[in-house]
Order: C-alpha cells, then sequence, then structure tokens
C-alpha cells in the first residue's frame, strides 16, 4: 500500500530533531562520503546514539558499527545512506524494517543519470511510501541543524566550524549552492537554524523545506534556492504557511525553464512565459523573489534582523553621511531603487543645527565629520533622523571610518543606545569592514552591509516585502469544472458566443450565408459594419482578404460579403466556410489583448498585455495563474508598463479599466471552468472603451486542449 | 595679465612628480591638517626636500621650518596650503613669488560657503592665472602619488599604508569618494599610480586629472568620480586623450542635475534629461559610465588587469564551475546582462570527455569535482574552454574551493600555467575569499571578484568599453554660425520654411487670408487638405478649435476657414492671427518626435523619440549634442527600444529610417548653425513613410534664446 504524499513540511522533525542517527556504508576514512557524517557528527557534539553501519561491523571512528540498520540496538529517526546507488534500495528497506522515520540518500547514480537511474529512484520512493518514511535525495546534500547539532550531511561548510546558531533558515535543491549560502550568510555575521538541501527531490522537496522552517520556532527568515518546481499546489501552501507564520520567504529561482513556451499556439502563449507565472506565483503567495544570490544575502540579512512583523510601510529614507559626496551616493542609489527622501522636519532640523552646527539640514543629510566627535552627538542626531516622522528607515554610511579605532568607539557606544533607544524603528548601515567590527554592529541587531548598493538593495527587498504582505490575500472562489460545448472551438462567432455566456461582452453579431442575409443582418445592428470570414481552417483572416472594415450600406455590404467568399476561395482553396461573420463597428477605445495560456506546472494562466504592436516589442504584459479575482486583475492592468494610456495620459479619456478588470476575471474563470477542454485563448483585442462605457472582445480564439495520445 | 585656461592636464606634473614640497601652516601635531602632509611625506619617503612653512619657523617634526614660502632654499615645485581661508591669498602670493608651480589648498570656506567664499575663491584664481600657478581645490582631498611618494593630501587611506604600487589612475571630485575608491582598489589587491581630488574646481578640475592620467606611462586605466561637468570643451578633450592612448575611462557621475529642465518651454526640451546628455557625451567619448562605485570597481578590476588594447570583441562566454547549480546560476547572471554562451565545439567536448569523464559538455560546464583533482586536468580543461572559437571570454566560479588548502593548491598551479600559456585570452574567477589566495590569483594577473554579479558586471563592462572603443569616431563638420531671420519664431509657417530651406523636407503649404484663398490653394496643392490657425499667440491649435483634418473639396475647405477664425476669435481672443495654413494629407507612415534642446553645459542637443503618447509615458528617447552625423543619428534611431516597430515589426512596412536619420543630422546642424538665435525646437510629428519614401516634418515649433536681462 502505497500512502499518498504528504503535506508539504510533515515529518520532516525527524532529520532536524533526529534522535539517533545511522550512517549507512560509514567509514573509518573521514574524508569518504561515508566517513564525514560520523565525523560531523562526533566533531559537533552530537548528543543522540552514532550508529556507524558497515557489513564488517566492528568499530568505525571509535564507535561501534552494526552489519545493518536491523542490528541496531535502537530504532533511530534519521539513517543517512551512503552505499553506492545499486545498493541503497537494500538500505533503505533494512531502515523501514527497523523503523527508521526520515532517510537521506547523499548518494548518486539516480534519475540524474539516466533512465536505469530513473527506475532505481522509482523504486526507492515506492519503499519510502509504503514505510511511512519521508525520503531526502538521492544526489542531495542532506541536512544541518544548527539548533540541534544533528547533521546529515558532508556539506563542506561543516569543514571547519559548525555554521553559528541563528534564525536564518536555508532551503535549496542544489546543495553546492545551498552550502555557498550558508557559508555566506556565516560571512555576514548572521546564524543558521537548519539547512535542507533536496537534490533529486523524490519525495521530499522544496516546499518540504518551506514548511518545516514555516512552523520552526528557531527561524525567523528563509531563504530558498530552488530549480525546479514539482508542484504548484505544495509549493503554495508551503508559502501560504510561511505567510500566515510570518516568516519572510525570499526565494532565488535558477533556470528559468523556457518548456511549454516552444508549443504555444496563441499570442498569449507565445507572450507568457513560465518563469513569468512562477514570478507571480511568489507574488501572490508573499515570497520575494531575487535575482542573485548576492541579493539573497542581502534581504536575508536585512529580514533576519528585523523586530518580527516589523517590515517597513514604505519606501521614504532619511539618509546621512559626514560626507557630501557620499550623501549624494546614497540618495541616487536609492532613487534608482525607487525610494522618496522626504525634507526634513523643522524639529529634526534644530536638533541637528544645535548638535552638528556644520552639518547640513537636507536630506540626504551631509552631516560632516562633527557628526562622530562624540558618542552623545552621534546618538542625538541619529536619533532625530531616526524619530522622523513619515519615514520608514534611516541609512547611514560609515564608509573606512570603523578602519578608524577612535571612531569605531564612538560608533558602537551610540549604535548601542540607538538600538536601545529606538528597538522598533529600522537603521541600517554600509560599512567597509573590518570583520570585527562589522560582527559587534551586527550583534546590536542592526544590519550593516559590504556596500550602498547592497544596503539599498536589502532596504528595497524589506520594503517588497512589506508590499506582499497583503497580496493575493483577496479570496478567490472555488469554480466547478464544467463541460463545454466542443463547437466553442471551431469558429470565431461560436467562441464569442461562449465568452459572451460567461459574460464577456462582445458586440452582437451573427453569420450570413449569403450577401443578402449579410445585408439584412447589417441592417438590424445599424451601419457601419464589418465583415470577416468565419472558416475553422483559416486562423489568419486578413492575411487571406477575410475581412472587411467600415462598410456604410447594404450594397457594400454585398459586394465585401462575395468579395471575402472569392477571396478564401483563391487563396485558401479547400478550407471549409462556415459563412460571413457581421458585426457593428466598434468605435473608439484603448487596446489590450487578454488570454489564457497554459502552464505545465500552475496550470491555466491569465495575461493582459497593452493591445497591438507594443505588446510584442515591449513584451509589457502582466500573467498570474487563474482564477484572478477583479482585484487582482485590475492590479495586473495597472503594473502595465503602458498603463498611463490607459489613465488618461496627455488628455486621453480615461478608460474604462474596471471593466477591464471584471473581464479579464472572468476569462479566468471560464479557463478554469473549462480546464479540461481549453488549453489557450486570445482576445486580440479587447477594445476598452471610455470609463463607464465597458469593454468590448472584438476577437476570440479558443484553443482545445490536444486529445491524449 | 590673467593668461587662459591651460588645456586640460598640461602643468600637473608640478603635483605628481613635485620636486621639493613647501607645507604652509605646517604643524608638529600630526593629526592636524596642517602636521599630517608633512608627517607622510616623511612616513613614506619622500625624496625631495620637504619645507614646512610656518610664521614661527623653527623646527617642525624634526625638519627646518621657514616663515614664509618667500624665504624657501629653493622653489619647490609644489606648495600645500593649510592655512585659515582668510590668510589663504597671502600664501598663495608669497608662493607666486617664489616661483611655485603647483598649489594644493587644502582648507575649506570658500565658494561651498557663500558669496564671501566665492569672492575669496575668485582671488585664488586670479593670482594663479597671473602667476602662472596650477591651482588645485579649494576645499579638496589634494593629490597622491604612489609612483613618486609626493603627497599633497591628508587622506584617511595614507594612515597606515601608502597604497600599493598600481596601474588604476583615479580621479575624484569628492575626496572622500576618491579615498574610498583607493581604499577599495587596494583591498581587490589591485594598485594605484596617482590619485587627484579637485574639490571646488577653482582652478585644476576633473578633466585636468583624466588628461594627466591619460599621459601618464604608469597608469593603465582611469577610475574618475565627477559631480558637475564644468566645461564640455575641456572634459571632451581630456575624454579624446584618453582614447587615443588607449586608457579605460570609467566614471561614476553622481547627483543627476535637473537644472536646465524644469524652464524647457518644447516638448524636447522637457525629454532630454541632463543626465542623458552627459551620459550620450561620454558614450561618444568613449568613456564607460558606471552606476555605483561596486561597478566602478568592478570594471576598474577587469580592465586593469586586461593586456593593453585586449578589450573583448563581444559578449561570448564560456562559463565553468564544479557544480551544475553554479553553472545554471552563473548562465543566469550572464544572459540577464546580455551575454550569450555558445554551444562547445566538438574538439573542446572531446578533451572534457577526455580529461574530466564525469564532466558535462554543454556551455555552462557542469565540471563535477573532478575538475579540480589534479593541475594538469585542471589545466587541459580550462585550456580547451579558453581557446574556444567564437568566444571572448571564459569564468569560472571557485565557490568555496580556495578555503580548501589542497584545492588552493591545485587551483594556484593550475591557473599560473594558464596564464603562461593563454596570455591574451580573458579569464574571470569568482572567489569567495580568502583574502591572501585572491591576491595570488589578482598577482597572476587574473581578476577575481568577491562575487558571480561583480565578475559578470565587471565582464560586461569590458565588452561594453570594447563597444565604445569606435563610438564618435565619425567625423563631423565645423559649422560656421550663421543669422536666422528672426520672422523664422514668428509661426509654424515661417518655421518650416526655414527648416525647409536648410534641407528637412516640409509639405508644400501656404497661409490663406480668405476663404477663397483657401479653396484655391487646396485645389493647387490636392484634396484633400489641413487646415490650422497660424498664430504666434496660440502654441496649441487643437486644443481652441483651430486644426480641421481630411477636407475633401473646397466647399468644406472655406467652411473649415471660416470655422477655424471663428473658433479662435471665441476662444483666443486678442491673438494675433496671421492667417489659416492649408496643407495637404500627408498620408501614412510611422511617427517620430524630434527637437533640439539647450543643455547649459553641452549646448543645443538633439532628440529623437518615437511619436506620440509612447515617446511620453516610455521616454523612449535618445540624445546627444549637436552636431550629430548621419551615422550617429541612425545609431540613436536604432536605439529606440520602439525601434522594431519602424523595422517592419508584425508586417508593418519597413520605415524610411535613414532619411529619418539624415533629418535629424541636418535638424541637429541647423541648430548649431543657429545656436545664437535657437533656443529649442519641436518636430513633432515626423512622419517617417515607407523605405524610398522619404520622411516630413508634420509641426514645427522654434523657440527663440531669450534676450539676455
Amino acid at each position: 500500500m502505497t500512502t499518498a504524499i504528504a503535506q508539504p513540511g510533515v515529518g520532516l522533525d525527524a532529520f532536524f530533531k533526529a534522535e539517533g542517527i545511522a550512517v549507512v556504508g560509514a567509514s573509518d576514512d573521514i574524508n569518504k562520503i561515508g566517513g564525514r557524517p560520523v565525523h560531523l557528527l562526533r566533531k559537533y557534539g552530537y548528543a543522540g546514539p552514532i550508529y556507524p553501519v558497515n557489513p564488517r561491523a566492528g568499530e568505525i571512528q571509535g564507535l561501534t558499527a552494526y552489519a545493518s540498520v536491523r542490528d541496531l540496538p535502537t530504532a533511530p529517526d534519521m539513517a543517512v545512506l551512503a552505499v553506492p546507488a545499486g545498493a541503497t534500495a537494500e538500505a533503505l528497506r533494512d531502515c523501514a524494517a527497523r523503523g527508521v522515520k526520515a532517510v537521506v540518500v547523499l548518494s548518486s547514480g539516480f534519475a540524474e543519470a539516466g533512465p536505469e537511474g530513473v527506475a532505481m529512484q522509482d523504486e526507492l520512493v515506492e519503499i519510502a511510501r509504503t514505510a511511512g518514511i519521508r525520503l531526502l535525495g538521492p544526489n542531495c546534500l542532506g541536512t544541518i541543524s544548527v539548533v540541534d547539532g544533528a547533521i546529515g550531511s558532508f556539506s563542506i561548510v561543516l569543514e571547519e566550524n559548525m555554521p553559528p546558531l541563528g534564525q536564518v533558515g536555508i532551503v535549496s535543491q542544489s546543495g553546492n549552492i545551498g552550502s555557498y549560502m550558508v557559508q555566506n550568510v556565516a560571512l555576514r555575521r548572521l546564524g543558521v537554524s537548519r539547512f535542507i538541501a533536496t537534490g533529486n527531490e523524490a519525495d521530499v522537496d522544496v516546499a518540504d523545506g518551506i514548511a518545516a522552517m514555516a512552523q520552526d520556532p528557531h527561524t525567523r527568515v528563509i531563504l530558498c534556492c530552488m530549480e525546479t518546481c514539482r508542484s504548484a499546489e505544495r509549493l503554495i501552501t508551503a508559502l501560504d504557511l510561511a505567510r500566515a507564520n510570518g516568516k519572510p520567504v525570499i526565494v532565488l529561482k535558477i533556470g528559468a525553464t523556457e518548456s511549454g513556451q516552444a508549443a504555444a499556439a496563441s499570442h498569449t502563449g507565445a507572450l507568457a512565459g513560465s518563469d513569468a507565472v512562477i514570478d507571480a506565483v511568489f507574488r501572490r503567495h508573499g515570497a520575494l523573489r531575487v535575482r542573485s544570490v548576492e541579493e539573497l544575502l542581502d534581504v536575508g540579512h536585512a529580514a533576519s534582523q528585523l523586530l518580527p512583523g516589523r517590515l517597513p510601510a514604505g519606501k521614504r529614507l532619511t539618509v546621512v553621511a559626514a560626507s557630501g559626496g557620499f550623501g549624494i551616493m546614497m540618495a541616487d542609489a536609492a532613487s534608482n531603487a525607487g525610494f522618496t527622501l522626504p525634507p526634513l522636519s523643522e524639529p529634526t532640523k534644530a536638533v541637528i543645527r544645535e548638535t552638528v552646527p556644520t552639518a547640513g539640514t537636507e536630506n540626504p543629510v551631509d552631516a560632516s565629520a562633527q557628526m562622530s566627535s562624540r558618542p552623545d552627538i552621534l546618538f542625538k542626531m541619529l536619533s532625530a533622523l531616526m524619530e522622523e516622522p513619515n519615514t520608514d528607515a534611516t541609512l547611514l554610511f560609515l564608509s573606512l571610518s570603523l578602519h578608524n579605532s577612535r571612531l569605531r568607539g564612538i560608533y558602537l557606544d551610540a549604535l548601542a543606545q540607538i538600538r536601545a533607544a529606538h528597538p522598533e524603528r529600522l537603521l541600517v548601515i554600509a560599512a567597509a569592514g573590518p570583520a570585527d567590527a562589522v560582527a559587534e554592529i551586527v550583534a546590536l541587531g542592526i544590519p550593516v552591509f559590504p556596500s550602498i548598493d547592497s544596503a539599498v538593495g536589502g532596504l528595497d527587498g524589506l520594503a517588497r516585502l512589506g508590499a506582499l504582505r497583503s497580496a493575493g490575500s483577496v479570496a478567490r472562489a472555488e469554480i466547478a469544472s464544467e463541460t463545454l460545448d466542443p463547437a466553442a472551438f471551431r469558429n470565431e462567432y461560436n467562441a464569442k458566443q461562449a465568452l459572451g455566456a460567461a459574460g464577456i461582452a462582445v458586440l452582437p453579431e451573427a453569420v450570413a450565408t449569403s450577401a443578402d442575409e449579410a445585408a439584412e443582418l447589417a441592417g438590424r445592428f445599424g451601419f457601419p459594419v464589418v465583415l470577416k470570414i468565419v472558416s475553422e481552417d483559416i486562423a489568419h483572416k486578413t492575411e487571406i482578404g477575410g475581412v472587411v472594415l467600415n462598410l456604410g450600406d447594404a450594397e457594400a455590404v454585398r459586394a465585401a460579403h462575395d468579395r471575402i467568399l472569392a477571396n478564401a476561395a483563391a487563396r485558401a482553396p479547400g478550407a471549409r466556410i462556415d459563412g460571413v461573420l457581421v458585426t457593428p463597428m466598434a468605435g473608439k477605445g484603448a487596446e489590450l489583448i487578454m488570454g489564457i495560456s497554459r502552464d505545465p506546472v500552475f496550470g491555466p494562466v491569465a495575461m493582459v498585455g497593452i493591445g497591438g504592436i507594443y505588446a510584442e516589442v515591449l513584451q509589457d504584459v502582466q500573467v498570474q495563474t487563474a482564477p484572478v479575482s477583479e482585484t487582482e486583475a485590475l492590479a495586473m492592468i495597472r503594473s502595465l508598463r503602458m498603463f498611463p494610456v490607459l489613465d488618461g495620459a496627455r488628455g486621453l479619456a480615461r478608460a474604462d479599466v474596471s471593466a477591464a478588470a471584471q473581464t479579464l476575471a472572468r476569462l479566468s474563470e471560464f479557463a478554469v471552468r473549462h480546464a479540461g477542454q481549453v488549453a489557450e485563448i486570445d482576445l486580440n483585442p479587447v477594445l476598452v472603451r471610455a470609463e463607464g462605457e465597458g469593454v468590448v472582445a472584438l476577437d476570440a480564439l479558443l484553443i482545445p486542449v490536444a486529445p491524449a495520445a
């Protein structure tokens, strides 16, 4: 009996808080993969029983060794397997038999190595699921629980020291990148709670790691590097758990995959890259996506030193340095990152004038060297800046000051007072070493960054995390699956009828099967009208002369009808013709493109972009997994770079963006309701009329899911 | 007699290679501004005579002191003035009398301190010019010549050590930022040739510093931080000199000033910010502009270790690391910065398979830990990657490897061989310390960066420098000044006539003074036509109902003529009316906006942008100082983000961009020819027809220079 995959995070305590650890394939050689875990557990004083397992039994690294896990005197929570790939299944069965709860497979040679490895990996999963074992790896770097001293890893970061204990949790698919993160967190004088590297992710994945850390009282901030998302639902559950528990999740997603895009049949499919989709998912579920390991560390550093729940409300800074040039440099960096530097209030200016008469009173504050002449002066001046109303943080640049022993003393003294006096205000420092002085300031709970850029990057990350707090909290209705009449896929007219029935505005229109009928319909709808060929075999109607605009009377309609049919016969011979669509001219308005594409992991994805050539040239589109609420849809439209065109820029009429948002929301619900049948949708263009006058989809293309092979 | 300002760089040897240095205001207290230079010159073994000058004479810091510079036994090349602002002029006169060639004024209290300081500073300039003295400062941090040991500074970077000798020249207006640059160059294990901080720039400015370093055989790369450009001509001369001498100039321009923009009367003036102008000037004259001090250091680091003249030809990389995750991370960072990672050639793949069977053979190369098992393996594999044809550089990530003593030995051994075997190929390493191992690799001539991002940033800077080598080398004709008939400023018609005479295509058009004349003109030009009000008092013609489009016959023209006059009388009463302009309809095409604005430092600036609302919303414009050549104009148009719209994107006709470029070039020449009279020009829109069919300016606005007050 195979049990269902566990909720993310369930059962991971058996790794992190393991009572008893077996190392299978243990060796006396501490440089071997099977020797290192035993060595490291002993070196860093793991408190529970350590069981080396090796067929030769006897003694390993001074500990009693056992021939099999089956022989162990107690059932260890965790076993670490460091045996060849071919011997792993057997070892795992032994673990199952002995009641082990969690198994790390360090060995490689599985799914990453080809079809034979895939089969071996599948076997491991089968054994583990049957036994209720959580399986980490294979081909992974395992776990390090700094809190508990439980190690199931041979990471190079353990070479000299256990990472310092702290509140940063690290989750990485790649073991090397995970180790690099641990090392750099330590170099920044922060500490780590727990580390997990998931490798091939046969069972335990990044979502498990995030969920476990989200529920771990020792972890305040979760840093994550992921390559592949294997389950949308598990990732979302884990991210939501972290947000609910107030733990910022900062994610570096590497190797943006373009699969699923190559085959896109619609305009939407080509524009909605899978990287943009995961971006949108992170945003909706409150995780901050970063672009480099440095940014991960910058934001992680800032977030880990924040009082819980104290993310900044906005991007308003006071900036101070001992020189005007540095102040300008910081102001440039901050405004490039979207921060504002509000003018100082009169009381703050008065404090500056009183304490440091040589200082400037503009923001950025050129505080002059006098600022650091005495701790009490520095304290008074910084306090005034930190208390400045209507600002969110203070940025202080120390340049080389900490290298001067007199200044170092003054700064450390004043900063300790500052932290005590203003525990809730955000102060961030940029200083170029030395390392020990930086460590002392970090120990006060004040983030110190190696450069102005990284300090601004850290602050920017906090501000973005702040903005994400409430994102995606809009409730989305459960949408029941429904069957769509397959006729909807036949042509533009049918597609529009189906969408119209789902509440998406389309024009009154009909298919004529004769010139006279076309003229009659035109008279009913009102002139001028548009005529378009209707055929499931003609995708690009304009190119074959299948569209005629702006027909002003019955005579013109009749002539156009016949011309369109003649063109189709000449340029698309053999196409099945359903008739000629008669539609009134739509009038003026702005144009959007809306659509649905299908992500291999996240399913139907809603897209909106500015219409016409601009969507294509500027890639000015926004995506989100369906369904999107009207509120979310509105935010997507407002995030378009060309949004000012809809918002009354340069004397244009303000467009009906709330109707556009409603249409996008309904389109996304339609896609979810018919997810089993609809692969892609293009509404191109959607005409957005002036405020209050609504929108109308002028063309529609529905692409069905390909029948299963 | 006041001499003219020297060519940039002339006379700066008297600072850098000073034979004899006087310190005026010298003190025994080595922490005082007047005590430090004496102390530092002695500490770092300056070889020439050091003359402390102080009214009390006697002995200072063990050296004979003199009451006045006039009393010195020999004339020192340089004097460093550290006396109060009020006493500086007198000290400078003493220097003039004794034949001093170069004077550093460290003291503050001059132009930066208010009108009284401005007057004192002007006096210094007058004294210096009369005596032929080069004056540095006041309010500056002076000079450090590491090559010669000549110091005219009290910079904190000299506290413990002289900066290491090397080939990086540092020019900074701000002394603090300059010192920070020196410190960071040293931290990166590079060396400095000379340092100059120009402060208030009463005489010697950043252009002088660049020009001097450009001619200095000890300097290979020039790093510059500037705040204000005081003279376009001097800056350009200095940059051209550096380019001619093959010295890369990398500039951090801080405090983007928005002056000159606030007052802009034209659309062009509002769009062509002064920051964009200086950007364009740097680009044209081969200097690389960077956005942060870290980027300055990254590119400076990479450039200083390049063989002279060996800038990369393009952005094609081979990327290698001991783990797949790192490879993907590097590939992400590289492709975000516009690099490509070409597939490896078969011979390279063969070498990889032979030397490291566990490695991947895709680019980025997952070389596995086997890569670093022996120096000869590493050498063979890296050699193959560096010799890969059709690539420009190799990027190697060492992560934490140098922290392992065995790996460190292997890397250092192999890298020394690599550098010897491939002196001309570019190899860049990212490694997270330790500092001493990094220093050893840098000493081999291989740049080592602290992170993947900074390594990619350094490479990107080199590639951009490579691309700038040939920029702006297009000859621009000398354009003689000419007088423009002031009538050109009167109205749209006159402006177009003047521009038409300068070779800018306009439509045939004329001003009618009666309805009948309008109809007659329309008949002559051919229907349909446009009618527009002509009045120097009406700037926004459309808003008052002063424009009617698409008039198809004489009757419509007559009616429109009368309606326009009625509208003008009603909505712009009192406006002086010159008549009604009759113009044929222009037909279809893409729209550009072109124009001229005036930069306070760089003079007339040509601008081109995509037409309509998009220029405004996207700020999609390019600028360059006038005149621009046709080649430059074409490059500007091609650099527009929306250029694909002109270039046949999505089935649109390809537009006549060469005619557009010619128009922009002619407009820029027109602006230079009449620079004394023309302040701003808008051609909005310029209709760009299909390839071969030319362009036409549909509207024109000429704004005259305001009369001198």
